[in-house]
């Protein structure tokens, strides 16, 4: 909404911000209230997260992750239901115009619209008088009826996650001065990366094709690995057990879990991990392994879909049950 | 995101309140994180706005009024868009879990969204130590390259607004104890009748075909016609003359500035109108009009589109020229 003849102080904010961001035809150049997604019979798919300082982020968090974490968040729901990034809108919730916070906010928004085929479509600033709030619809394309969803997991299936689980989770205790910041005293790499998975999420859109090709369901892991595989169970209509020692840790989450300085509990139902969980068949799993050694990625089977409507079972090297006293993270 | 193993808060309250209302076969229920909006080539058409309690509603303003406005405001940049509401997802940062406060606002949702065939497809609750805040991203759907932009505005073009402008500025200055809430003590009729127009905008979906057969720009108006109408001609590189005594205003707003309660000036700065602002030529002036009447929608022609690049000029019965010390609502 840039105009030349009477800018508003919201006016100016997004001519100067974010206009270079809004780089899609279908944006144009942000001075209507509307925009396009053009579509040739497609599916859209859409999703939205938001994220609220003090509570999906801290607020002394730089602003270059607040953004990254803000349009990531969502682009992991998509490469989860295996659609291709096609745009996103914006809403942004300020209490003040500051231009050392907007600056690098925008900068790195565009940055990842950039690397991730993203573009700003448009969006809404707001004023408030609370806390900073970013809200982000995000939309993708699929192939008509081949998005992947929660309800198609089968007794038999493989379930796979990507990367590690339950970096973020501690990475946020690091940042808040817990177990893990102590047990890491003397380790300031390990705190960087444990803090850099809480900050930055990686969303797997590098896998989208793979998950669409060979998933029977699929979704991406932010509220805890344990209440989401929950979830996916019951739309699917399974149950599910999982071998806990094959859950994949990255080496400083390894190290504390050796040192007894957390427990695998906290980091199966910690949030904020973003990877993907996705069940398949069997004769699948060589083929989606192969696509993530392909991208990079490491892809790890965890598990097994049992017939049932139960919780998922978790068990432990001796095929005992881990008894979770929380599923995953809820913020009611 | 219902879950019958394990309801989380967020889960049991989306599955009690907001479930029924994603009717779509594209919400999946809400089970799913992300939506499908089926195309078949036409464009989609976005638009997103949020509103925040203590900038765009009043904390005490009831639920049901509340979600008519979040839902509305988008309808209305749909209809001034020329699109058919094709579906919306939802941004709820709530403090609490009040099912007081829930219940009778996702049921007029609800409402709002049958009867302007507008459903809900997904959406994000979060909780928020601020004050509560309503994000929602509304699609459309229209023919391909058919979206009425702000561009198009040539001049000679006429100007015509729908409904009346100014009444739900007043409503706001109603409930803020401001000087109209003075001049109308003893009429709560009329001072009911401004309240209704801030709180409850009337968007003019069922002008959208007409927009589109006929504007060669639109917009809503919702941060003052000045200012509104300043960044239409913006966009077109024209310039507009408006005939100030052709606005039209309604029985209780005529009536104040008649009394001289309150200047024309705050009325056509003011903000939350939500009427559609067209322009087209001439020749189409009558054809928008009928369409007006055949809806039950009053239609005015209030100026001209004029070449230039100044501000609009608002001329009073003398021909004279009103200088407006702002043009618009601006929240920074």
């Amino acid at each position: 909404m840039a105009n030349p003849q009477h800018p508003s102080g919201e006016d100016s904010l997004i001519a100067r911000y974010f206009k270079p961001l809004a780089t899609d035809p279908g944006a144009f150049g942000l001075v209507d209230d509307a925009a396009i997604l053009k579509s040739s019979g497609e599916d859209i798919v859409v999703t939205t997260d938001a994220v609220v300082e003090g509570v999906h982020y801290l607020a002394d968090d730089p602003p270059d992750t607040i953004a990254r974490k803000a349009l990531r968040v969502n682009l992991s729901d998509l490469a989860a239901k295996g659609a291709t990034p096609a745009g996103f809108v914006l809403t942004l919730a300020l209490r003040t115009k500051d231009d050392g916070w907007l600056k690098p906010f925008a900068d790195a928004l565009g940055e990842d619209a950039r690397s991730f085929a993203c573009p700003l479509l448009g969006g809404d600033t707001v004023s408030t008088p609370g806390p900073q709030m970013i809200s982000i619809t995000a939309f993708g394309r699929v192939q008509s009826g081949r998005m992947v969803g929660r309800t198609g997991a089968m007794a038999g299936d493989r379930i796979i996650v990507t990367g590690t689980i339950g970096d973020a989770a501690l990475g946020l205790d690091v940042l808040k001065g817990g177990a893990a910041a102590k047990a890491l005293a003397s380790d300031p790499a390990a705190r960087d990366i444990l803090v850099a998975r809480y900050r930055i999420p990686q969303p797997r859109n590098v896998l989208a094709q793979a998950v669409r090709d060979y998933a029977s369901a699929a979704m991406d892991v932010s509220d805890g690995l344990a209440g989401d595989l929950a979830k996916l169970c019951a739309a699917s209509g399974v149950s599910a057990t999982i071998d806990t020692v094959s859950v994949p840790l990255s080496a400083p989450t390894a190290g504390l879990v050796a040192r007894g300085a957390v427990g695998i509990e906290a980091l199966l139902s910690g949030g904020d991990d973003y990877e993907l969980l996705c069940t398949l068949p069997e004769a699948r799993c060589a083929d989606l392994i192969a696509a993530g050694r392909a991208a990079g990625v490491a892809v790890t089977a965890i598990g097994t879909i049992v017939p049932g409507n139960e919780a998922p079972r978790f068990l432990d090297g001796a095929g005992g049950e881990l008894v979770l006293k929380r599923l995953s993270y809820s913020h009611f």
